[in-house]
């Protein structure tokens, strides 16, 4: 060993001790920024929604924005009441799958779980487009790109969270809170303006809306309420997210749940702020918003459509570059964070994927390898699919929010009921066996909301449904079915082998005696500490087995053998065309069919490289050879490993993989808390 | 076990006992067939080049074409001469390769499989190149769409040999003799046609060929030299595939090397009777050829050019059009037989990659895993790569022949020359201890013929060299050094590795003691049967191992634990973040420091199943847990299996898999020699 070596391992070693796995626990003005970027982004494009839903019906219309606005922001603040019952009752992370199977059962769990993996999908897909517009309205040459800008975006961000990136706080409060900063500051600086009287018009201010044919003034009474229910489910899309901060609990300070409940009471007031703000502020700039592929709608004062070369920018973009006519760089921070908060929210996606994924693998609904923290390639694998998935919807609806955002929100509604009916029936079960008053009437009045909760989300739920279910919530719905059945389907998998392996009272029988044999290939080290260690085992047989394809090599092998003087019996097996595999598994079967109440123990010497192309050189055959000897019945295969010098590539490779972060850790409040904060290199 | 179970129990051991490998050694009238494919099938292409690069110097030049064919068939036949003495001398099927190592060592032996290597690939690209522009002779909707054509049908011959095929002579004695028939039918008939007096011209005949500019008549004397270099260099093109019986000699009746080397003469007749007959009789019905890039250079008689619409078909396409004028199924039958010929020489470099790819690991130039024959996934990386290489360069030429066999043949004459030198070496050096004077005439007379061949070779080869290294064998000979880097950077590292791991004395020593701990993650039928396992290998320590990451679990065990009293103690180790591979790692290497010199042996149950998504569901975490313990030192790693069910799914899969044929076994003589003739199913 080297002197670098020894420093080597010192490091290596100290690095270790310095590094184990620990919990930081998030303050609450961390963690509204970690959990609140999905919830918040969503103002960068369900304004939008709400006027084109309006706009169908022309400008006039449009005099609905704030009450829908309104509308929304109750829908919100009740959810946000139901959630805070749900983060005391249920603080252990599990969130709306936890309050599902608890209280509804596997069937109400399994379907929430799918409704969330769909959203994620969703989030991703409608967060990244909606980016990439407020990208292109900055950069004109993205203009026309934006589904291929949105799909490389995806790749982007699977790439990062594929290697893994240390997620801080900081990470997400700077943009978050910039975000907020940015948008709340213009809604100010707009009112002041307009108290000022100094409201400047938004560019397209003067520009007329030509209503959908059939639906001129005046309308009928439910042709009105049928364009209100489309508007405002289409809003309702501000209400992705909120249920961000039930999952994430146990990384919050202690007390956890009461400081989750405040900051879910502080993310419902922010986002309802911003919201309402966004609209009427729209509404008194003059807003005119259609859907971008019905732009012949809008015309000019005389009548003359504005044409194909009109580029509409999106609300925020339009308030932002007329509040801030006098300060440019106004217009620049508020696209730019927006477009960054947009990200973020998709992140989230990434993060909580893989986190569901954990929870499900342990209720044996998802491969099982999903739940442990070190399976690295179970976490690639959803990551990728993920991804996959999100570009197959941004490519399909080439990246148009609008489109996309009637497939979105179902899924967040079902398991928004699930969850609230699952509430109830916990606080009722709770009230049959609560004696204390005081806690009684907490309960009662949880469960009052948590009712109320369930007769909101259940009304918008079928407003949804009845409003996108043609235009492409069908599609979500399809997608929730598919994952429903293949998480039963693993489930009744795993449900089956448990089964077949239940032990029995026979299974404790011991075999009668141990017949080893060690593989050689030659007589080098590894062969020598494999026939030490099968000796050390005192087998009742011992012997080295050798495959023999060439005759000169045969005899040399067999004169080395006398040479060493060594004391195990050599048997050869002929193999004249050169397979090795077949006449072992053969030969173990056959003592195994002699003996058949004995166990044949196979000792295979493997050396062990570091590279990977240095393990694409070695070792296929010990691999495929173990992998055959599985299906042996009463042979156990063993692998004694001799360490090359490169190896130690591998395992500080793996070492330092142990200590990356994945996707998700900090919102599952597992980070570690070494000194320097760096991943050991 | 039911009935079904035990009928295909039944079946399957008989299918077993009835399929072992055996020898199926081919007569000379079958071996003919399957290795002249490559070398007949140039006759496709070889005319059409000489008279493509004739053709620059205008019409006149074609009066060389008969010149040309004697010469490219004299070197052939040296070549022919020359290879019937290493059929004799080597008979093991090492061919060139063999004999470039034997007789001038390693950097020789190397460089001429690199050669071969870069000629596999040529092969597949020039022959399936040249075959779709006769199915686009044929078909005329492929005319233009010739690379896509060929890039499909490289990857179903890519499929065809990653499947395994059955190959058996039939499989190429019908396309082979056919194509023989076809051809020399062909000439025949038209050499009849002559003699009456009524040989039709070629549908090109009418057409003048505008020389390329500098080359119109009179030529200088350099430039006529040159001029027939270049024509006789793409028409020893012919020669490619001469070579394949001195790597199939094993696959001969005996006497094997006397059989080899009759039917290396046939075919050498065959071959040589061929070209000259079509050069011959395409210049009798006043062909007119040029690149097909040069179109604009054929004029009608009044001095139009044909233009763009004109399509050229190949020579022999126009001679069987024409001579079969009175007969058009003629036609059709050489244009299919010559396809279908042409798909046969691109199969024979599927074959032959594989064994050249054996051949070199056994001898540590290639991966390991590709010197048994059971190892299905190195085969196939090597088949995949083959024809990803090949429909690159198809892709990258357009699949147009005239600029693909600019890098064909340098490899050939490459492998070519070095094992004309090393045969001579041979005869010297056994002439040197040879007494026997009829044996001493007979070496001596091979070493002049070798001698000859080398001479002829060596001249060809600059020939080749100076006409060809800027059109494209430059490419060639990168690509060559790059396998030939390749191969000994591997063998170097194979080397170092055999001299890290060679043993010493000390490396007998036993292990002291043995601490087993057995993998604990349910009571069930796998631990059970670990625990027994474990035990009777009498340890000095046994224990079970159970790495808790819930409280709720861990209680569950242990009282299960207790209840069935097992008599094995069980250590918890604590794992908060649901790892499981640290702690065992940690505590085996705990164990090991506190013990250096005993041995830590680490019993893993695993359930094993059958179907590809059920091996998903499972065990990835105990593979990957078998994975870093072998980094480990002292540590050996038992996989105790428990077979579901469903695992036989799997076993039976292996077994058809050990059953089936692989791309070159034909040729190596290793085929099953079953009654039935079929794979068990």
């Amino acid at each position: 060993m080297g002197a670098g070596d020894v420093s080597k391992r010192i490091l290596l070693g100290r690095k270790l001790r310095s590094s184990q796995l620990g919990e930081t626990l998030l303050p609450k003005r961390i963690a509204l920024p970690v959990f609140a970027s999905d919830a918040l982004s969503s103002v960068a494009y369900a304004p939008d929604e709400v006027f084109i839903m309006l706009s169908l019906a022309g400008v006039s219309a449009y005099s609905f924005s704030w009450k829908i606005g309104l509308a929304v922001a109750l829908v919100m603040a009740v959810v946000i009441a139901s959630y805070r019952q749900t983060v005391h009752a249920y603080p252990s992370g599990g969130g709306d799958y936890e309050v599902a199977t608890v209280n509804l059962g596997k069937t109400a769990g399994t379907t929430v779980a799918s409704a969330l993996l769909v959203d994620y999908v969703l989030t991703v897909a409608v967060s990244i487009s909606s980016g990439a517009q407020y990208a292109a309205s900055a950069i004109p040459a993205l203009q026309g790109h934006e589904a291929t800008a949105a799909s490389v975006a995806v790749v982007l961000l699977m790439a990062i969270n594929l290697r893994g990136i240390r997620e801080s706080g900081g990470f997400f409060a700077v943009p978050t809170y910039a975000f907020m900063v940015a948008i709340l500051g213009m809604c100010a600086y707009g009112f002041l303006r307009m108290m000022l009287g100094d409201l400047p018009e938004v560019e397209s201010a003067e520009l007329l809306i030509k209503p959908e044919p059939g639906l001129e003034e005046p309308l009928t009474t439910l042709g009105l309420l049928l364009l209100l229910a489309r508007a405002f489910s289409s809003g309702c899309a501000a209400l992705t997210g909120v249920e961000a901060i039930s999952n994430g609990v146990p990384a919050f300070k202690r007390p956890k749940s009461k400081n989750a409940a405040t900051t879910l009471l502080l993310l419902g007031m922010i986002a309802i702020t911003m919201m309402v703000s966004v609209i009427v502020l729209a509404r008194q700039m003059g807003i005119r918003y259609v859907d971008p592929h019905d732009l012949d709608r809008l015309t000019y004062g005389d009548g003359t459509p504005v044409g194909g070369d009109y580029e509409q920018h999106a609300v925020i973009a339009q308030i932002a570059r007329a509040v801030f006519s006098d300060f440019s760089p106004g217009f620049y921070l508020v696209v730019t964070v927006t477009g960054v908060i947009l990200v973020l929210a998709a992140n989230t996606a990434f993060n909580g994927f893989p986190v569901l994924g954990s929870i499900l693998a342990q209720d044996g609904f998802a491969p099982r390898a999903l739940g442990s923290r070190g399976d690295r390639l179970a976490y690639s694998n959803g990551i990728v699919f993920l991804a996959a998935m999100a570009i197959a919807l941004i490519l399909a609806f080439d990246a148009e929010t609008t489109k996309l955002i009637q497939l979105y929100i179902v899924g967040v509604f079902v398991s928004f009921n699930l969850s609230q009916l699952g509430m109830i029936r916990h606080w009722t079960r709770h009230l049959a066996t609560e004696k204390d008053p005081a806690v009684r009437r907490k309960m009662a009045r949880s469960r009052v909301i948590n009712t109320i909760g369930l007769a909101m989300t259940a009304v918008v739920l079928v407003i949804i449904l009845i409003t996108k279910f043609l235009a492409g919530a069908w599609i979500t719905i399809l997608a929730m079915i598919g994952f429903f059945l293949l998480m039963r389907g693993i489930r009744t998998h795993y449900d089956q082998v448990a089964e077949e392996l239940a032990a029995d009272e026979d299974d404790k029988l011991m075999p009668t005696r141990v017949h080893a044999i060690v593989l050689v290939s030659k007589l080098h080290k590894p062969t020598l500490r494999a026939l030490a260690f099968a000796k050390a085992t005192r087998p009742n047989i011992l012997e080295g087995i050798y495959v023999a394809a060439d005759p000169a090599a045969t005899n040399r092998l067999l004169d080395e053998w006398d040479e060493r003087r060594m004391d195990v019996p050599l048997k050869v097996l002929h193999s004249p065309y050169r397979e090795l595999i077949r006449p072992v598994v053969e030969y173990a079967t056959e003592i195994r069919r002699a003996n058949p109440r004995g166990v044949v123990a196979v000792y295979i010497p493997e050396y062990v490289v570091g590279r990977w192309w240095e393990q694409l050189l070695h070792n296929q055959t010990a691999l495929r050879l173990k992998g055959r000897l599985l299906f042996t019945p009463g042979v156990m295969v063993i692998s004694v490993p001799y360490q090359l010098r490169s190896s130690r590539i591998a395992q500080e490779r793996e070492l330092r993989d142990d200590f990356r972060v994945r996707p998700g850790d900090l919102r599952r409040g597992q980070v570690d808390k070494r000194d320097d904060g760096q991943v050991p290199r």
